[in-house]
């Protein structure tokens, strides 16, 4: 799975001496279930400080797309994209918000944050 | 009621190093009233932060589901959840919120938290 | 099954001469699926234009509440219930409509109507 | 009961001339239940076409209000209301349509009309 | 009250060999009850098949803020309101709907339609 | 009014030594204005801590429709509810929310809060 | 403009004892833009902790009229009626939101507070 | 693609003497564009009136989970879903409508029928 | 203007032996207004039943975006809009509607229809 | 670029003795792409507590409008009209907002302040 981290492209922060926020909310994220196979689908929202680097939008939509054919649980897959992220733009703050669709009668959500 | 405890499973948390936290959302819980035997529909709520384990979403259902024949008042069902699943995953920090639907033209919600 | 029928009451109506139109919506309809076991839920709506009789209330509700441990298909519950209404009030007509919660990620919903 | 008409006061339709549609809705309607003596709630919608006269709001409003202290069932109170009204302003056309809050888990709605 | 007519505007409609329809949709309309000179407000909204005409949009909210000190009735004004505008127009059909803020607990619409 | 009181019923806490909160929503509370004798209408929210004692569900609706012919202005009803429910239940924490339907126009609320 | 003051009622607060909220929301504001002439809609929203005094509901909705042919700015008429409120009423704190409607595609709101 | 067919399965209708209709709605379709190879996503919604067959929902989700790796036009995909599932259950009617999520700022449906 | 027909696309009817219906809608429509220069903003829906082709989606899209620097009435850009669709896919049906955003206080809507 | 800060007009504070805070919210802003020249649309919110100057609304309205055919990104983009705004009206505290609509299934939002 560490090849996903090359599909992430960063640009310079437009304005590295403010802190302020960007966030990214994409409602189409799918993957598999690792036990059934059954595909699951979720809304991922990733909220951050840029320091000197910007996540570039079309590389963020390969990057999730990236996932669809994964069997990866939603504990797992929310704190690695944090990681995978905070990783490539290492920003002043990130927090990473996964809301899966109902599986079982039950809706579920993760929610993760990264300090430097 | 002490068998409930038994449907829940749990599997290793693949972050413990990390604070963050899992939110399950279940609309379709419902137990029935003790003085009436009528049917009651709530939707339950669990917010937590693992610590060494996470709780296993389809034991999950079966333990919610596990209430549909029995007879129980508003505050004590939902006290009774949240010490059912802490005792069995022990989190760093839990709050159950249970939704229930009107009765007598009146709605009820309650709250309680668990931490550590 | 037949016992079902006992549970329903009717009151004669009180204005035969106009045609006019009742409709109950039960939100809080739940039976258990034949296949699994488990719980599903659904949203029943009874429109109807009564003849001699209208439908008492509560008789409604525990009529429906009678399903809650029966194994039942959708298909087969919405027919049951729309015959069972028309046998027991002789409606000019009737209309049920079962709105089912998703189930593997799908929602669905059955209606019937019956004419004199 | 017949004091109710009293209440009800009409003008001179301003455009007789023309078919038109007019339209009252009443969020706050109560009265009794007449079995169990507890109130109940409805939404109270009157459409009609005048002909010669038109309802005055403000005596509409009281008319409504009269109700508050009276027990009577949903299909019998939407069927007086209707008679009511049609017999005060004659109109070409009238529909009412109340829409009464959940009682015992059940919404319900009671829709008559009027033609001349 | 003839002076309003001076008021709207029309230009060339660039389609005339097709029906089709235009709506303008009004909020922020308010006059004044004649009885007790406090302030309605309604959203107006204006459906019509041109002709030779359309109605210019400024000199159409000219036209309705001129009612903003009148004390006219809801059947009144929408009656009114619609002669206005077909007169000017000349379209091939027209229909006024004017939807007033609560008044006494009550909310009300008046729909009338012109055809030539 | 003092007789309001004995319609409250409470029972002990299950869970007395845990702080959680209990929500009670009715949305169909109905009084009469002190001047004008004309219904009003609100949704009275009640929200506490338990402390020895919790408000029995059904004898709080009845205390709540007790005030159906009483003539009591918005500030008035809304610190009375919270005295009287403070007072047979003797929470660690109260706060009584009422929500009131447009009255000439405007929309009412009045939020009051007990603490031991 | 000094006599719109003139125009506010004000009655001993029920419950000095308790620092408790208020909140009136008018969503019938209307004013005149000082430049253009043409009319201005609002949402006005007050909210208060009253000390000796309280407003009555009445008084406020004639004050709130009285604006209807003043031509005033957004950020003028909100700081305005504060300063009104506050000096007839004498609160422990007071707060106005006034939400404009929508001018040249931008809507606007204007929010002060008075503390003593 | 002809092996698509086979993942559906089908049971007898249990009220064939009745023209009754059966919606399924299912918000997690997704295919590949065939042009760039990127995921689309839509709800496909199944409206039929069955005639001695109805479809077994967890094989209609195996089925509309089996486009998920094949890239498909939106035009195509809708008519060929009709086309399968009318084959396999020959109903009395029935119509598929997929809505698809925005593409390059534009949102589609496509709804296709079938009638015996 | 004649220029803008050679930006749209079109592609063979995969089933053109059905009637079926394709609908476009484009929230991100923008052109100017031809008296004052200053933008409007509209949401273009697009419904159609093709013959022998289909409107390409991302041709549509350069079809729409061609209109920003275009000063144009919202009467003459919908009728333009559907004339230009028409000519290129000669549709067995098609309907345009265009919703404007507010101007002066008012929305407006224009809706067109070709047939064959 | 330096030639929109003339097109912003500013005019005295009417109650620069307190604290208050104005909202501006633009939802028609577009800009290009600077990538691939094609549009952008965003909701601007604009946020400030006013010094010594207010923003006068209509020449807001203009510098916003203004960015119609400059290609700039996102995170540019934002951090530019806070910039601009801060220097022409040199607030206590201003914040800007900007929601941008789905690109490539991923919806953003930007958001910077601006402290004294």
């Amino acid at each position: 799975m560490t090849d996903k981290l090359k599909l992430l492209e960063i640009f310079p922060n437009p304005k590295p001496e403010r802190d302020y926020t960007v966030i990214h909310e994409a409602p189409e994220f799918t993957s598999l279930c690792p036990k059934t196979g059954q595909p699951d689908f979720a809304t991922i929202r990733i909220e951050y400080i840029p320091d000197k680097f910007c996540i570039e939008l079309k590389s963020l939509k390969f990057y999730l797309n990236s996932y669809r054919s994964d069997g990866i649980y939603f504990e797992s897959v929310t704190n690695k994209i944090l990681d995978d992220l905070a990783e490539i733009c290492k920003p002043r703050f990130m927090r990473v918000t996964a809301k899966f669709n109902v599986r079982g009668g039950i809706g579920s959500v993760v929610e993760a944050e990264y300090k430097r």
